[in-house]
């Protein structure tokens, strides 16, 4: 049996993306910025895109800014707000200590260049409070970045809180929803949000292609140069078949959002109840305040990466957490964030679920799993750990 | 008849590269950075698109970086050899007056921290010399950057003796070969490139697709920082669909180059021939030493507006010069540069042929402009000037 069951890492693109992309890879393969036939055809495309995520978000289509993806989209988010701060003088930011690296390794850029940055620490349970954020806000504060819901762990924050609190405060809340968006509601006006970063092959559209929403008003500082394309802040020729291809799949995922939370829920709530009778597992993040489809459990005593070499011989794609970092060395910084000791965070499995997934996949999942963390904990010399 | 002559602005992908993208949009959709069968295939797959490109730019396969296309891949050259620079003390940048946007705006920026930049100015046949360039290096001089051909002209500029001159003074360059890239002959090595971009969409593979090809042991400052995509270098889950069609519509560029080449070049100068024809009429840039499918020509006291809209009306898409300045107001940087006037640098047609295109269409094209040509001439009051 093949099953993949890391949709947190990727997805596969769904009909409704395919078949919005075709036309325009082939037939309507104008350059949206020329002014002829085939480049109205190309913008035109462009603009109802736009429009069609504009309408899922809850904002309007000039607040949103296409881009290659939820990395260029943090990038250009975190280096806008910073830059906006520079000149009021405001040099601090807050975000959280379990934030997707395109936000932490972007800090860890803005502190080279004198910015203060507080990363919130993480409650066990993986889910940030609005106090916590309110005690952090400085009066030079010029950004809060908050993450939706985390990508390993899946467990979301309380982000219209958030935003209430950050407009209350008059500081730019921006929010990587990589890995909510398509999955959990989002309304970046009533939730008071600033700016928001998605990508389209988290919620089976196409990779190469993402989105920053930008409230009017907010003046951005573009990263990438050059023709005037995207109100000039994002320099080079619109991938018109991957934003047709994003915008389509977004819809999709929108107007089935909730019976798909409900059918992957119930993967995930039988996914974990069977893990759970492992020995010596542990839940990672809230069981119940988390994406519908993301599973994540530590199994004291075994390597992660062996686990998954079993998993995947058997026909299971899972991971043992974020994509961006598999092959590293280097224990989760999100499962340490939460207090995982570092073996502890090298024995975690993260599933995460997509539409194709079924309930027999999952019996399969536990069973693969229950008997590949028996006979690894098998052959080591010692006992799992306490 | 529908004629599509805007091949610099965009083209239609091409048979191979529909074919080479497929698999990847939907069987093969695994995230190369995952450590399971999925990634694995997607790994392969970007490793192979790699090894291709490598292949047909005479370079190693790691010394190929993807991008979101051309501009990303020149902003991240520009901004990269100046991070060097700076560090040794150099802040000096030798260019051009016709370079892409995607460059110029980057060495605004840089100018804006303390860089001083020589734009070399350009002979009226639009042709740089290696004099020239090598005249304007001086010992803070950090980067050298010219494009391989211009974006309106076409002009081909002398790559090979630039590299040897920059070799010798050791000093870094670069070359924006976005529109050179499949249409003419690259060998990095042997042209002692240090730095090399292009876009996949210039040469009928997908937007929203380039590469920067980085001579081993140029250290790159990265724009997009995060997952360790890219050797760390470019942050992003890669977009495997479109590296992998890029390489294929690049491998079958390269493969069918000298009959493409003999048959566009064969079109433009039957185009320019015809053209010619028209009273006051004036070909910009050299008539041989040019790509082979470019023909850009100035028809005095004609605004190129009208004479674009009379064309697309009858089905023939064409332009002004570049589509990333369409719809602007100023006359083109490239024709001001190399000596036309304001007016006839807003009278300026460009075509720019592909592999579809057949005598048929150029002898539509040559006869639909004449008439639109003289017509719009009809309707002014005043008559053209010499």
């Amino acid at each position: 049996m093949f099953v993949y069951a890391d949709n947190a890492a990727t997805t596969r693109m769904n009909k409704a993306a395919m078949e919005a992309m075709g036309p325009y890879l082939d037939g309507f393969y104008g350059n949206p910025s020329s002014q002829h036939a085939a480049g109205r055809d190309a913008a035109k495309a462009l603009a109802q895109a736009r429009a069609k995520m504009a309408k899922n978000l809850g904002c309007e289509p000039r607040e949103i800014l296409f881009t290659s993806g939820g990395s260029e989209a943090d990038n250009l988010a975190v280096f806008s707000a910073a830059a906006l701060g520079e000149k009021s003088g405001k040099k601090h930011i807050v975000s959280t200590a379990f934030e997707h690296p395109a936000i932490l390794r972007s800090l860890d850029r803005l502190r080279a260049k004198g910015f203060s940055v507080t990363l919130l620490p993480v409650p066990e349970n993986g889910v940030i409070s609005g106090q916590q954020v309110e005690e952090a806000i400085r009066p030079d504060t010029c950004l809060v970045s908050v993450m939706y819901a985390n990508h390993e762990i899946g467990t979301i924050q309380p982000i219209s809180e958030i935003g209430r609190i950050c407009r209350e405060k008059g500081v730019l809340f921006h929010t990587d929803a990589v890995q909510a968006a398509g999955h959990l509601p989002i309304c970046v006006k009533d939730q008071q949000i600033g700016m928001l970063s998605l990508s389209a092959h988290k919620f089976h559209g196409p990779k190469g292609v993402g989105a920053l929403y930008v409230q009017k008003g907010i003046q951005l500082e573009p990263m990438i140069t050059g023709g005037g394309q995207e109100r000039g802040l994002r320099a080079g020729t619109e991938n018109v078949p991957g934003v047709v291809s994003m915008a389509a799949a977004f819809d999709f995922a929108c107007a089935h959002r909730e019976e798909n939370m409900k059918k992957m829920t119930s993967l995930r709530d039988k996914t974990i109840d069977g893990l759970k009778n492992i020995p010596y597992s542990i839940l990672n993040g809230d069981p119940v305040c988390r994406l519908p489809g993301n599973v994540n459990v530590c199994f004291e005593g075994v390597e992660a990466e062996a686990l998954l070499f079993l998993l995947d011989q058997a026909g299971i794609c899972a991971s043992s957490g974020s994509a961006c970092m598999a092959g590293s060395l280097e224990p989760s910084h999100v499962l340490l964030a939460i207090g995982r000791t570092p073996d502890q965070a090298r024995s975690a499995l993260r599933l995460s679920f997509g539409e194709e997934n079924t309930e027999e996949q999952v019996d399969f999942i536990i069973e693969t799993t229950a008997k590949a963390v028996s006979s690894l904990r098998g052959v080591k010399s010692s006992v799992p750990r306490l």
